[in-house]
């Protein structure tokens, strides 16, 4: 039985504690949040659960093996390593944390204690992605060609944080897992239009070899709210809507026909195919249950998770080039 | 009454011919294509037109004031300057010329003979455009913000050309005219699949004074096909769906109210203000007979077209820089 | 401080409690369920609540003021009949009785004890709705020509109740809310595509004087979600879809002009009208917690509820004769 | 080579004579209008075509084989009359005729001449259309369990004719095919909103052996249009959308699972079954095309016709069975 302590009560901790009290072989210990009220929260749903003001008490509790961190990304570091360093397994909310340096030091310690640590990178836990994942993987769409999505609505502006660690680490976070390699350099631009403000809207361009390019609209200012990715494959293309109810993949048996012509060794000839659409059945169960067991099971099994530290520092290693260049007016920065 | 010469006769010829035989005061007179059937085709529908095979030829025929231009986009800047020369009014499909020094040298002809130079840039003339035009100027839009446009579907690969110039060609010149002003440095980046293929997919940056900011993405090879811009103001918001059937024009009374917090000079919230959405009507009228019309009065008054050859040679300009742009990977170019 | 207690804690009874346990003026102090593991989860939530198992005991308990009954409809007459004889205001689940008989003994008993009884029907409480029945009474639709709905989806089936019970109800209380008058006469068809079970689809028509028509599609066994209403009127026109995220409500300046034509006396000209389309903003308080306050105002005030048990009346006389006329294979059946 | 002559030449009729244009086996030889300025388009466009302002000189031309009528509903019979007795093949413009003993009469003319007789039902000629009727017919549906359609939009007002013989006719010539069998009873209700006008609006039912049900709304005076039949079977459901750009027909693979109950022989219980869902690549080829192809090989080879004229007699006995029991407010009518 692993035993979870959740680490902050704000808006996504109660969804930590309600998905890991349905785990079976693990049971949520005990409750970190500042705030007396909304620990008070917790005592009154959750009796049995045992719960903190600070965060060192939590991690001095035997029945807690593993924290799930849940507060702003400007603490992730700070909680996750103390969380190691008393011997924790260790789930941090996305971003992973505010730099490459802090990620790849919190891989170092977690691989050298041998400790499991995760982020959590929901989305790739969802039908839609895990099914497209299939579809990549098992060939259906050929060779990748690009990868472009659009994420934007009229969104909580941010103070500390530029639109990109707040909504393009959704995007970047399911290209990883579906694309399966890293790019070689990145290229972003972006506005702030409110002075003080970070950035609230960006366009960031992801390079890799062979021929694939990714890129990603974000907008915390747009009129109505979009949730679309384009993949396009040498095979078949998809649209990923979020927003559809129904029918949020949708893969369509298009593409293009080359051919070599005859009268010129240079000259090619490029064709239409349009076939059929597609749209798979997805099953309908909340992605972070699915996350929540995954972790158990990494812990208790020593299995490396799907986004583990180096997924998460991946993601991070994009959005740190990729403020970079949105600074310098969308000057390419190459990823080492 | 004005005699227009069209001069080509394949795919955009037709509707030309079309649009300005409606014309009060205008009527085709003479149709140039060097291939036989196009011309039978003419002599079959429009006995009374008088065909040829030689622009030359058309160009001696006094009942021809002014031609139109619908052949292929690298034969544009020589039969236009033959036709200037030939002290005919020109107006030219759409990229006006493959490159800045071909649109200058038409400009500067056009303007030292006193001739109107025109390009045809159809989308202009459209309702829906109008009708943004016309809630921007007026101020409901307040300050613009941005303007982000996406034109993708699976689309007929080019030789010639990249698909900045097939497709983006649009959107420059609906923002060109809508928003007044030019970019002060523009970068791009693409990706062409096919060996031997120009670029089949492509994101255009332009950056304004001013904070504002505009992107296109215009891609070939889209699995659906979508043709919509999203035009963010300090009052309104705009979602223009050109693939929508009757309410193209969308127009969001939402943003963002700022305030400046007491507690400190530099601290400044940022709230949310959402009202209703309303779909102005928008008239049926065809935008090329509206276009015919314009031409025909700037011709015949001397008035200065909407499109004339500065608005081209700007398109062109961003154009060029774009695909300079492109070549380096995104490297920003300043527009002088 | 009006006491609730809340009869049946399935599907709709925790929203019950949620909500009137937000209301200033009232708490809930009761829950009555025969299922031991339905009352564990309200002593778990809510510790202060007091549960019961049978009914009788709930009504004998002082702390009681006014009842919720949120169980199957073949239960309503009996348990809100013991409720108000027990000197209890009771608010009832829809549909209202299963009989017109018992919901006239209900509305007469209510009456003549002077207790509150309202019949929960819901959608009149949303925004939407709402804001239709304004747009209906200050006359910006003009006069009502028809109402058209449309509810179907891969559904429950039922075994005691036809489709018209279960889905055309809410249709028909949102109808009676919006029009305010009740139908002269009303016909029904449907089908039912498996043996032994109850009709799953049906196409049910109410007339009206003076020209108005309503109907109603719904469909236990429909591919894909629709809840779509339009409502004609004689200067604009409505598409209500409830499926819309953002803009639920769309009021179309679209009509028809009727001219008499000078050449004969009985000739007429019809001509159309298409103006703006207009999408009022919508607020997003969950309708449950509007009625909630609005039950314990009328409660607290002795204001007659706007879904008074006359209400839900007139709903289940329109069922009962819609089932009735279904039976008779579309048979129209007036209503007295 | 059959020689065709097209009786009217208003709205349709250049469609008719575009198309029989270019079917091989076939030519336009003549072509009929009372009105001067109809006749002096086709001699201006199509110079070898001889025109006519009397049907009956037309008739007398022995280079016509046979006629396309595409004049009002009301001179059907009698021009088809005619151009029968003159030994012609005849096509005639959907609705066939005005009443079911006109229809008959034509029939039988047609049979005891050995003449092509075809109605212009140009629906099941669609790509779309072509493809559901496989998918039933291979068994793909199952039992068929409804057909639910809805064409409403803001239409052109009628003297002579409701909307049920303007709009519903589309839909029935449809059912007709696709279902195979002619319904047992129909019922029908609708308003007339304009006074002298006929009904603006209507809405209709089929009554089928074997649980089968159709149903159509009709509507002149829609704020949108809509065109969407929905097709239950046992195995799979069809949502088919005429005013989708690329994906007309989609196939849900859903439906319910009936199971009988152990514990009780009357008991059932239903489940749902969600899957994939499927559209199929249409072809994109005009309707009128196919259809006018295959009236030719039907002239040529004396196959009988999709729609032949007992097609159009069906369509027109259930039109008149549905404005009869509109007339009596949707009293069922029976057919024999």
């Amino acid at each position: 039985m692993v035993g979870i302590g959740v680490i902050g009560y704000g808006y996504w901790g109660p969804n930590l504690v309600r998905n890991f009290a349905q785990v079976a072989g693990a049971r949520v210990t005990a409750v970190c949040d500042q705030r007396a009220e909304r620990r008070a929260l917790v005592e009154q749903v959750y009796p049995s659960i045992q719960t903190y003001a600070d965060v060192a008490d939590l991690l001095r509790n035997p029945a807690v093996d593993a924290v799930a961190i849940a507060t702003p990304v400007s603490s992730h570091f700070e909680l996750a390593l103390m969380a190691l360093q008393a011997g924790k397994h260790v789930l941090v909310e996305k971003p992973f944390t505010a730099t490459v340096i802090q990620a790849e030091r919190l891989v170092e310690e977690a691989e050298r204690r041998g400790l499991t640590l995760m982020v959590d990178h929901t989305f790739i836990f969802t039908s839609a992605v895990r099914k497209i994942k299939e579809l990549i993987d098992n060939g259906t769409l050929g060779t990748l060609y690009y990868y472009d999505s659009v994420r934007v609505n009229l969104g909580l502006f941010q103070n500390d944080v530029n639109v990109l660690w707040d909504l393009a680490v959704h995007d970047l976070s399911i290209m990883d897992y579906l694309v399966g390699a890293m790019p070689t350099m990145v290229a972003a631009t972006g506005m702030a239009h409110v002075p003080g403000k970070p950035e609230n809207m960006a366009y960031l361009t992801c390079y890799f070899a062979h021929n694939l390019i990714a890129h990603f609209h974000v907008n915390w200012m747009a009129p109505v709210k979009i949730r679309q990715t384009l993949i396009g494959g040498s095979e078949k293309m998809i649209v990923y809507d979020d927003i559809e109810m129904s029918e949020k993949v949708k893969v369509y048996d298009k593409g293009i026909i080359v051919s070599e012509s005859e009268d010129a060794v240079y000259q090619r000839h490029v064709g239409y195919r349009t076939g059929d659409m597609w749209a798979p059945r997805l099953d309908n169960i909340e992605a972070l249950r699915i996350e929540a067991e995954h972790f158990v099971e990494c812990v208790t099994t020593g299995r490396r998770p799907l986004s583990d530290g180096h997924a998460g520092l991946r993601v991070v290693r994009i959005l740190e080039a990729a403020s970079q260049s949105m600074a310098q007016r969308g000057q390419p920065i190459a990823l080492s």
